[in-house]
């Protein structure tokens, strides 16, 4: 059954990768049309699944990923159209020759079948689907059960797309999954080009450690702003309580705040009264715990801790080697930033740390495909092998070399 | 212990990191001198390993691949030259800045510390510690026990070639495994940015299916030629003979000829003669067994087997689609050849076929790093992710964002 999606999905992949990006870009347009057309059969589909999920119990911060909206819907069709307006990933590449004559020419292909496990957000149902047919992919979705409604009817909207650009339906597939035993199929799925799980830790843990077929890890994010000696305190203010209180539930959101000595009564008093006002729970050492009253005492785990929720580890450093060393260790590669104003101190900073993006004088949230022009993002990878960050078009492709001949032999 | 190893790298490759080109391409220049300078004593530390191979009964193959000669010293200061001269690939990238003032910046840099496994040929101890050095990284050896005497004599060069730039000795530390678990200790080494397996086919399983620190999977060849009914006969014929008894031992060697039934007559006689005088063994189905005298019969199992000796697989297929669904079906990704003068072929061929590397009317013995200009490989990638074909400097590297604000934030 599986086996027969994928199938399909390789020779939708193989016709979408043979189709002009002007057919392609025709696709994303059609989409684009049909989310303003079709607004009111998405919302009630999407205040059908809201209902359900309220009836469950599901709390707050799960209904607000849940919930589309016209201005949300607004925002995936802008999406599109940026897609639709960057330039085409496949096909670009470098050409040389080598002395005997054969011509090498490294080419830009897509990775064939992405396989997408999810939960909540339908939005995502437009935006990584975008991204794959863009570059040429099929997809293969695994929607959350919660979002079923919403899901069902953005995939129903793609196979009209397609039909629209006389493209193959099999091209996007949103899977059922009758036994709860399809993201485990998944895993195992030989041929499959890439699955990329994106959810809460566990369903990422799960999919990164049991999977057989290559996989991106995306998005745990343990964010880190170290308030330097020399930092613009009322600038570092301001990006402690964006990172903090923005959107808490966010993989680039922060999760610990480290601040030097020197700084120490600057910065603390006042943002204990800045993120005080929204509740926020403080963890800190001993230092911190003098300055802020209520913060409960900070331990290992809080360190390692992705709280996605108002709570704020904290801890004072004496230098920036003990910053780094802190993030160096306790850090999951996403999003760090600094403030500062001593040059010497930011370019160390900016070297030193090992993360998908570090930032210098301005928040983490700014990790993200949309704010980083790509239209959108398949997710965030805090990986260094293939793809890292913001994962847009270039993530799902890979590279070939055809190598154009008139007869070269090596040996003989 | 290994901890201690990992941790002496990571500081050497950010001194490495923060090193400019100069004085990494002033270290490959050191090596490069070194290599001539000491050559009698690489040859002689060579020639022990070789006595005991020869006691120990290790096959002709094993022992040609762990022999070192003056040529091949020669071979391997030639690729530390064309190494050296390679742009730098750190620091590269793209640049722009957000609606808000916030500067991106992408940069490539350093993977950091890569592993590598590795079975008899000494020569990997020059090469692949070349791309790691050059792009920043540092780099942990893990030799084979018959090729003991000649890595010692060539890291030692490292380590005097470190100290002559003035850079770490620890970025390149060949490790000692008396109890033999090291192979297995680096597959779970925490921290370890890549590992590669270079050898058979078994090695290359073993760290593939049980790592846990990222891998990139190398070297596994089942080689097709497709000999379309428009082929230039003569053509088809050199590149067989070269695919086949050029180094039959490697990955880029042929194992499988696909022959349109159209040409059977003109090719396969021909062939046979042509790969007999090497001793080449024919497995064919039925039409191959027709006009090859003592071809045996194929099975299954002869699709699926990169033979890696003096065996050919041969097939009669009836098309083109044909010949792309066998090859699709058993092909391992790596390279893959047509001959044809046919245009509308060639280019469907180039275009569906699925691998690293696709020729047009040459032979599969050109996928190979020196081959292909890149001075040395690390190996040749058969997977999609991260790095596919041969895996030169930029395999080494990954992509970095740095955002550089005056105080921007997102939400508040």
């Amino acid at each position: 059954m599986l086996e027969e999606s994928l199938r399909a999905a390789k020779a939708a992949h193989h016709q979408l990768a043979a189709a002009a990006a002007a057919e392609r870009n025709h696709l994303l347009l059609a989409m684009e049309r049909l989310l303003g057309d079709c607004q009111d059969q998405i919302l009630a589909a999407n205040q059908g699944d809201l209902m359900e999920a309220q009836q469950c119990g599901l709390d707050a911060p799960r209904l607000a990923r849940l919930a589309l909206s016209p201005a949300k819907l607004e925002g995936l069709a802008e999406g599109l159209r940026t897609v639709r307006q960057l330039p085409d990933p496949l096909g670009q590449g470098r050409r040389w020759t080598l002395p005997n004559g054969l011509i090498l020419e490294q080419v830009r292909v897509p990775l064939g079948v992405i396989g997408l496990i999810y939960e909540s957000r339908p939005g995502v149902t437009v935006e990584a689907v975008s991204l794959a047919l863009k570059s040429g992919n099929s997809i293969l979705l695994r929607g959350g059960r919660e979002a079923q409604r919403s899901n069902e009817a953005l995939a129903e909207l793609w196979l009209r797309a397609l039909d629209d650009a006389g493209l193959p339906r099999a091209a996007v597939q949103l899977l059922t999954d009758p036994d709860r035993n399809l993201a485990r199929q998944m895993m195992h799925l030989r041929g499959l080009d890439l699955l990329i799980p994106r959810g809460g830790p566990s369903l990422i843990r799960t999919v990164v450690e049991e999977a057989t077929v290559p996989v991106v890890e995306t998005g745990v994010g343990n964010c880190h702003l170290y308030i330097d000696a020399h930092a613009d305190i009322s600038m570092a203010l301001a990006i402690l309580l964006d990172g903090k209180v923005g959107n808490p539930s966010v993989c680039n959101a922060l999760e610990t705040v480290l601040i030097h000595r020197d700084v120490l009564e600057a910065v603390l008093p006042a943002a204990a009264e800045l993120l005080g006002a929204y509740g926020v729970v403080w963890h800190g050492d001993d230092s911190v715990q003098a300055w802020v009253e209520d913060a409960v005492p900070a331990t290992e785990d809080d360190w390692n801790e992705e709280y996605l929720g108002l709570h704020m580890a904290a801890r004072v450093v004496d230098s920036l080697d003990d910053a780094l060393e802190h993030i160096a260790r306790y850090g999951s590669g996403h999003s760090e930033s600094i403030v500062t104003n001593d040059y010497t101190v930011g370019q160390r900073f900016l070297a030193a740390v090992d993360a998908a993006v570090v930032y210098w004088n301005a928040s983490t949230r700014f990790s993200d495909g949309h704010q980083f022009g790509f239209g959108a993002e398949v997710g965030i990878s805090t990986q260094k092998l293939h793809a890292r960050g913001p994962m847009g078009l270039d993530a799902l492709t890979t590279m070939k070399t055809l190598a154009l001949g008139s007869g070269q032999t090596r040996d003989i």
